[in-house]
């Protein structure tokens, strides 16, 4: 069994990146956060460190994109919580024997090169959960 | 400036408290998580330490209750993100001399006697935040 060791990330999708990250600063005292985009995820991205947890805010930048489907669908807000891993194919063979899913998307890289597969949100009561692993070491603390 | 220092709870709305437990438990190998019912706020509820954050599951017990209406008007799914500073009256006085609001609920008591107080989600993206002060010196790690 492979326990999940940390909340990884929050990913919030919001319209405007630049206004989220200026409210972010001011209201909550954050230092200049890290910022990322990814092509291929159709993402511009951000993130604040809160404790070992990665806040991150994202703006979809093509509508066809899932998250720019998802911000269409359900307005700004959680888009998701990404559970920390030691070891991300051993997690996801936990997930499928205890009998629920992942996505159909399979493995794909995040910021910083994170490994990331997510988890079908049909089998936890709505919420899109996901794995990371993380190769950097890099996480807050 | 009180820059919030943790995730340190995410709450998960559920009907059915004890269905979502017995996932939780089988999917991700969490131990039997601690419970604890609010009766003044309407809810069961159990939690996982997940690294230092809590993963909070609640069930509404009564439809009237702010959790009760949210569940009834959102689905199940995420319901807040409580983020942990050193000092709960400070955080609320940075937030609005930031500009920003808190809701007009005002202080009150989560599980284990933490001091809570809601942000107001039109200032966040929709996103529930809240700040805790946790005096139990429990955080999971």
């Amino acid at each position: 069994m492979n326990v999940p060791n940390s909340v990884h990330h929050i990913t919030l999708l919001v319209h405007d990146l630049d206004a989220a990250v200026d409210r972010f600063q001011k209201v909550f005292g954050f230092e200049a956060p890290i910022r990322e985009d990814l092509i291929d995820r159709g993402v511009r991205g951000a993130r604040f460190p809160v404790g070992e947890t990665w806040l991150a805010l994202v703006e979809p930048t093509r509508e066809d994109s899932v998250p720019g489907r998802h911000l269409r669908e359900h307005g700004e807000g959680v888009f998701l919580v990404s559970l920390g891993v030691d070891d991300l194919d051993a997690a996801v063979s936990s997930v499928e024997s205890a009998g629920a899913r992942m996505t159909d998307a399979g493995e794909r890289r995040g910021m910083d090169d994170w490994r990331i597969q997510d988890l079908e949100p049909d089998d936890f009561f709505g919420v899109l959960f996901q794995f990371t692993e993380d190769p950097t070491g890099k996480q807050p603390t």
